[in-house]
Order: C-alpha cells, then sequence, then structure tokens
C-alpha cells in the first residue's frame, strides 16, 4: 500500500468526494440513563493531563445546581473520524476503497486500460493519478461511489469491510479504531452526552461501519454528501447516488454541517488534523465551558508519528492554536496505554 | 394580510428560499420509557378510520416477539410542518415573516421605494412581487434572510414569533399548530418512536419554535438550508448566513434530505400536499410495515377547506395515489374534535 501512495495532492481531495447509502439494519445504541461514572470508565488512558482534562470537564458539567452545569439535551460532542477515531495511514481507509473498487471493477471496464485516471490506479501509479487532477477525482467518484441506488451502495460498502484489510497491521479496518476513544464515546454517552462524528470521509461509507465500530447510529454521523436523483421506478422510490459533490465535510465546512444537521454548538469537540480546526474553534467559542482536543499521532511504534508537515492528517496551524489556547493535546504515546483493541 | 397575498405563483418559492439559525437555549423533550398507551392519547380524534389507522398501526409494530416488530431505533416518524402540523393559509408563516421584514427594514434602505420587489412588497403590490419572478425572490431572500450570524437570525426570528399574529384567528402564530397532530407526536414519542421535521420551510426559521411548539428539538428538524459562511472575525468564530440555496427540502428534496440526515427509511410519513408525495412514497415503499398519511383540508369553518386546485398546499397527484394505494387520508372536518389547542 505504502508503495501506491506515494503522490496524494489530489488523492487527498478524493476522499472528500465520498458519500452517502444505507438501509443496513443498524441497531441504535441505548443509552442508558447516567450512572454514576466509574473510576475505570477510562481504563485505556494513563492518569496524566488529558485524562484529567476530559473527566475534569464532564464533572464540572454534570452537576445540577452548580454555575457550569449543562443539561443533557446539550451534551453535544462531536468527532472527527480520520485520525481522531481510527487510523488514517497510510492512506484514508475510503480512499483504499476507491482504488481497490476500481480493481474490482476492472474486468467490466476495458476501456479503463488505456483511460486516465483509471489507467494509473490499475498500475498502481499514484503520481499518474495525482496528475489527472481533480478531474480525474470527479471520474473516481462517478465509477465508484455513483450510479447506483443507496442500497446497493451500502451493500457494496459492507461486503467490502468484510473482507478488506490494513496491510501493516493485518487487522480489517472495523478493528483498527482507537480504544481509548471508544471509552470516551461511552464515558460521555454514560454522562448524558450525544455523540455526533463529523467526517470529511462520505456519510454513508462511514454510516456502514458507525454503529458496530463506535456505537453511533446513522442518524448521528455527518459527512461528506453528494447529490441524490430521486425517481420511481417501476413503481419503486429509488435514490440514486449522482457524481455530485453536495457538501463537503473538512475544515469550514465542520461547523457549517454542525449548524445545519444539529442547530446546536457543540459542548465538546475531538479532531487532530487542521481540517478540524474550524470545528474545534466553533466548539471552543460558545458561551460557558467548552472543550477542544487534538489526537497528536507521536507513537511510531504502536501506530504512526506525524503532524506539522504531513501530507494526511497535517497537524500545524491546529497545533499551535491548541497550545495557545490551553486545548487538550492527546499525546497518543504517553496519554494512551493501548490504541487498537 | 388577505388583500396583500393575492397572488402567490412565485412568493410561494420564497418560502423554499427558507433557512438556518440557533443556539437558542432549547430545552430538549425527554421522551420518556415508552408507558402504555393510554385510551385517550388522541382525544382530540373522533373515533374514525383516520385514528384507528394511526393507532392500528403503532399497536403492529412494537409488539416484541410478532412478525411486524420493529426496534425502536427504527421507529422514525417524519412530519412536514406547513398544513400538516400547522396552518399554511393564506400564506406560509415564512412569507408573512418575509413580508413584515421588509416592512421593518424599509425605514433604512429609502432606496426600495424605486426597487423591485421591495417597491411592490411595500405597497402590498403581490402581483408586483410575482412579477419580479425568481431574481425577485432571492433578493427577498438577500434582504431578510442573509448577511447576518446565526445568532442574530435566530433572535429576529424569535422576536417575531414573539409579536406576529395570524388575523383571520387573531392568535400567534405559535398557537395555530393543529392539537391533534400534537397528540399524534406524544403518542408516537410515548411509543418509542423519534419524531423528523421535514419541512419546505427554514430549517433555522422551523427551528426556532419547534421545541416550544411541538416539544421536537433543533436536530430533528430537517429543512432547506441556504449557505454558510464560515469565518473568525476578532477571534470571534462566525457562521454568517449568505444568500445562496444549499438545499429546497420540497418534493424529492424530502427523501434526499431524510436519506442525507438520518441515514434510516422512516417507518411512517404525514404530509398534506402534492410537494410531501415522494416523502411518502419513499416511506411507504421500504419493506415491512409502513405509514404514510395526509391531512386533508376539508373544514372551511374550524381552518380552511382547499385541495386539488389550491396555490398553497396543493393536493392532487398525492390523494389520487393515496386513495390507490390505501393510504390514510386524515379528514380534518370529520377526523378533528378540535382543530387548535
Amino acid at each position: 500500500m505504502n508503495r501506491m501512495l506515494r503522490h496524494f495532492s489530489v488523492v487527498v481531495t478524493l476522499v472528500m468526494l465520498s458519500a452517502c447509502a444505507s438501509h443496513f439494519p443498524v441497531v441504535e445504541t441505548v443509552v442508558p440513563p447516567a450512572p454514576p461514572p466509574t473510576p475505570d470508565a477510562l481504563a485505556d488512558w494513563n492518569d496524566g493531563p488529558a485524562k484529567r482534562a476530559i473527566t475534569d470537564f464532564v464533572a464540572r458539567v454534570v452537576k445540577p445546581g452548580t454555575p457550569d452545569y449543562v443539561p443533557p439535551e446539550e451534551r453535544i460532542a462531536v468527532f472527527d473520524n480520520d485520525g481522531t477515531l481510527w487510523l488514517e495511514q497510510p492512506a484514508y481507509t475510503q480512499l483504499v476503497f476507491t482504488l481497490q473498487r476500481v480493481h474490482e471493477l476492472a474486468p467490466q471496464h476495458p476501456e479503463w486500460k488505456t483511460q486516465e485516471p483509471f489507467r494509473s490506479v490499475l498500475k498502481g501509479n499514484m503520481a499518474g493519478v495525482a496528475a489527472s487532477g481533480e478531474e480525474g477525482a470527479l471520474k473516481l467518484l462517478a465509477a465508484t461511489h455513483a450510479g447506483m441506488t443507496t442500497d446497493q451502495f451500502s451493500d457494496i460498502v459492507h461486503k467490502w469491510f468484510a473482507s478488506a484489510k490494513d496491510h501493516r497491521f493485518d487487522r480489517p479496518y472495523t478493528e483498527l479504531a482507537y480504544a481509548p476513544m471508544i471509552e470516551v464515546l461511552r464515558y460521555l454517552e454514560a454522562n448524558g452526552f450525544t455523540n455526533y462524528i463529523v467526517t470529511g470521509g462520505g456519510v454513508e461509507f462511514v454510516r456502514e461501519i458507525s454503529e458496530s465500530v463506535y456505537g453511533i447510529p446513522p442518524e448521528h454521523v455527518i459527512g461528506s454528501t453528494i447529490r441524490y436523483k430521486y425517481s420511481v421506478i417501476d413503481g419503486v422510490p429509488t435514490l440514486t447516488r449522482i457524481a455530485q459533490l453536495a457538501n463537503v465535510d473538512d475544515g469550514p465546512g465542520k461547523p457549517q454541517t454542525i449548524q445545519g444537521v444539529i442547530g446546536r454548538r457543540p459542548l465538546m469537540a475531538f479532531g487532530n488534523s487542521d481540517g478540524d480546526l474550524p470545528m474545534l474553534e466553533w466548539t471552543a467559542g460558545g458561551s460557558g465551558p467548552r472543550f477542544a482536543a487534538l489526537v497528536h499521532h507521536t507513537d511510531a511504534t504502536r501506530e504512526y508519528a506525524y503532524d506539522r508537515t504531513s501530507k494526511i492528517g497535517k497537524l500545524d496551524k491546529a497545533l499551535d492554536e491548541a497550545n495557545s489556547k490551553g486545548w487538550t493535546v492527546i499525546d497518543m504515546k504517553s496519554d494512551w496505554k493501548t490504541v487498537f483493541p
């Protein structure tokens, strides 16, 4: 995979060209009526400043009758996905899906052998893919994410996740979510929070695994979207995915969709890159107590170490802002006892 | 108001040019853990086919261990707003807001005296407004719904609702929701359903009253949206409403946003016009038990009587489809004991 993924400039934008399909039987997590947080709710965290910042903040907002009390309906926590809840190196999972999907579909498209960007994808020549620019990215989007019904796309993604594996860790992508972050999701739910994923990835791609991996139901996943065409075909109402981006949920797109979909300013936000900065700013800028945190990838042994110059998950401006504003920086190496479940 | 509102053709589209602002302290309804439905949960309904259809359907899907059982997380009910949950005659509430807002702002805009469509609005000449076409509608949108922050818009709408009244009933718009439909909302919640409003109106306009009027929290209101610009102004993260429509949530827009935002196909859908037909079809077209209903305005004495030829809330094709498919048609005159609370 590493060799295939040397050049990202355009390809990275691909992930933003994502999208949407569901109707898979997802079982919603039932949020239990807030039990008292147990001392080991964050057992995969070392006792350090990040863990303390999280638990101190939660303790501060859940106590009725105190000045910082926030009622449960306003306890909204938002989480970036790639690099915050699961791994994003050496390539966003949805990009891997896209490239593998081209390989799968290639036998039905002999013309791809000579057409860019397909030719480059099939030869593993990522520089060639990058050279095809946005036009190429849109062609890949059209070939792999559009032209089918929402149900069909759901099925394709579902099947892909069942067999796809990360090469380095030799595990399905669905097992490469961060155990300490899953603990945070459960811990917040137990304290009356509602968690939302706000992802640059396609909303229907991420929904396919949000329940099983994170215990987050489809309606609490916000992400990039493509357009649908509604039509009644032979009496069957149908939503067909069409190859036009409706919304790219990265950077300024994150506060925009949070406002558009949730309509409340979050109380807590977790991200890991400059693309999450507006979401963190927007959250931290609300009145009363607010919490913003960055996952800092500092652990090349157990996961990856990258920040200011990384092509994927670049963390530069947001790290400066976190430092200057006193946001929580989660140091993967020192703060997490475990990385993957 | 009646005189002002003789010609609607373009103006009606205005309501679709709506949009978005919040951060008002809204208290989310706490859905109680399903108590057994009491016999008078729908006390404002006459015992007739519509009431029976609703209660029979709910009874059918909530019983664990039976073939039609649907788990709570999939019990999604969607409701159109204008004409389904509250009155929409003689003009959509948001249109009234738009026109009154032009009057309020006119002193700061002396140039409006000679500029269309403002000139016509100020003279109460709705034919003139209509003649200004889509360009005119977009100018009204820009003047009344854009150019301010989301918080500022929320404030404007909030204040307007506090004083605006419907002329015929001499009551605030917030008191002109349909009592029997509010009963349905509570009845469904008590049976483990989650209710969403899916409105052609602006999402932030409707959110301003969704909690107080319907007990529906902002995150369960889906509607038409305009674009936001995210920026940090003097250190303050800001979402500014800009005069571009992002999404018109009418007709085919309804199943599209249901899929985009909720990601589950609803179990029940309530509408009242041809603009709701795709939402009802999409709902009814799901597998297993599904419920689709139309509110038919048949009561000129207590509310209004209109359907096939009405310029607002035209109900023609959807009525035919309801009849041919056996959907529930709620006859306002015979099915409702009370109309307004």
